[in-house]
């Protein structure tokens, strides 16, 4: 079985991811099929989309096209012929998964992709009731929000097809995302394997009273992130070394070792109470004095004019 | 003693790090005397200046007046009674700092803030024979490049008076940039260490083929690079709990922990040979594709507009 061109995705789960992705999937002119069990689902990603929806980078709609192309559904079932690809978004556990992949996996045609926007499961943990062709699930792991930020997780199990790999990877890139493929399932996969190393080191240094929580911060967004926004961790050495990552490794390696070996002998504890306290209240003095909403706000819109100048764009056509 | 205002600012070293910082003095209207010991310093220096001088977010100059307040000097000793600032940019060995401290110590006014780039060495290693005025001596540790990425990290050493501190922290604010404290003498500061944690779990995920080097660029350049250009990693875990880091902590803490923990079983073997040379191998077979000169340019390029869309500028005005 090969997979199919895909002009209709089906969304399961329309929370905060799922209605995100909705608005990508609808920007870029495709059908939506979605569904989710809450009573009040269909209005709130009705207002987010309305909300959203004309931030997406790269838009191919006008905003009058944009809802014509979304059906919301109490029950998909009989809608699984007519979807080309799922992208499921349900809860973070594993018996509803192993129920629902079964489900899915029995009553769709069996080359239709099944992606899952797990952060924490692994697909292996879910297919294990999938009789079909479980060869055609794969997780396609968003970053927060996937209308705005390109990357992409894709991790297979180990009996994915690659032609699925291929064909999500092609499926995402074919909507201005950047796809990654994680070649073995790991925990945290790649992105929050990363963020869990900044976060543990930030926590350790705030906590030690090394730098306040609103410095350390300012130390991402005023030097790393900018340069990381535009070069990542492998390049970056790279160019440090003149162009040259064998001369990095051989003449900065061994700070690098020095600082880690700091770092692990001053590791946050999370296992101490009072460590986990003490950092709650230093970020807590900080945060308390500050307009969040205004904050998020702000940045998501940054982001939106960020990755539209990266996809050397001007922009949605919408006229919103 | 106290802070002077600052109008001149002494250069010592103009290499990539103290050309860097000239060309944002220069941009922000201050005086320069330089000095560097290498026969073509100052052929180099102007060649630096001509080049990157218009990319200096928010500049104060036309480029015909950019270069009128500079001075390059092979004798610094006869302008120190002139200069309000040094920022010194030398070799980064202590015996050589030590000897170039005293010597600025005993032959500067003492109210004179005397800044180190030192990215390494503490200032506390080298201070060891001031005896006019040591509480004026401190790091102002930059990101390279200065005259683009805001950041800069101030490191007092244990003696630095705060009034100090604070008046570094002035003067870098008043060039459009970034200061944060750190608070305490520790290696690698704070950007460095985040970076090292990022890389080593970089180098692990690489070596161990669960993502390609390109890809795990990619995961930063694509996600989590973009976010922590806008908010740091403290930021974004309050907004992940919904604005309340406590949150956060309490039900993502555990999952972090979990991700941690691989992370240390699988951590990269720094003093393994072949995990090192396997590493440079995967590394090289992918950056040896690439045209790293454009890399960096269209970077370089791209940071000066990021920084100058963060300013809430349109950039400089000079007319190049």
């Amino acid at each position: 079985m090969t997979p199919s061109p895909i002009k209709t995705v089906g969304v399961i789960g329309t929370g905060v991811i799922g209605a995100s992705w909705t608005a990508l999937f609808l920007s870029k002119g495709l059908k939506v099929i979605a569904t989710d069990p809450a009573p009040d689902a269909e209005v709130k990603l009705l207002e987010y989309l309305q909300k959203n929806g004309s931030s997406v980078p790269k838009s191919k709609l006008t905003t009058s096209s944009f809802l014509e192309n979304l059906k919301f559904v109490r029950d998909l079932d009989p809608y699984l012929g007519e979807i080309d690809l799922i992208q499921e978004n349900g809860p973070e556990r594993v018996d509803f998964k192993r129920r629902l992949f079964a489900h899915l996996d029995a009553n769709t045609p069996g080359h239709v992709l099944i992606a899952s926007s797990s952060s924490g499961l692994p697909s292996s943990a879910f297919i294990t009731k999938c009789k079909n062709n479980p060869s055609r699930i794969l997780i396609g792991h968003p970053f927060n929000p996937p209308h705005l930020v390109p990357l992409v997780e894709v991790v297979p199990h180990p009996g994915t097809s690659d032609a699925y790999v291929t064909a999500a990877c092609e499926f995402y890139r074919d909507l201005d995302k950047d796809p990654v493929v994680v070649k073995k399932e790991t925990p945290g996969f790649i992105a929050n394997r990363l963020q869990a190393a900044v976060c543990s080191e930030a926590y350790s240094l705030v906590s030690r009273g090394v730098v306040s929580a609103e410095d350390l911060d300012k130390t991402m967004t005023s030097g790393l992130g900018l340069r990381w926004a535009l070069s990542g961790p492998i390049m970056t050495n790279t160019l440090g070394g003149g162009g040259n990552f064998s001369h990095f490794m051989n003449h900065l390696g061994p700070a690098l070792k020095t600082w880690l070996d700091d770092m692990h002998q001053n590791s946050f504890n999370f296992d101490s109470q009072e460590a986990v306290n003490d950092l709650k209240d230093k970020v807590n003095g900080w945060v308390s004095t500050i307009d969040l909403k205004e904050v998020e706000s702000n940045r998501d819109a940054f982001l939106s004019s960020l990755v539209k100048d990266k996809l050397g764009s001007s922009g949605a056509k919408t006229d919103r």
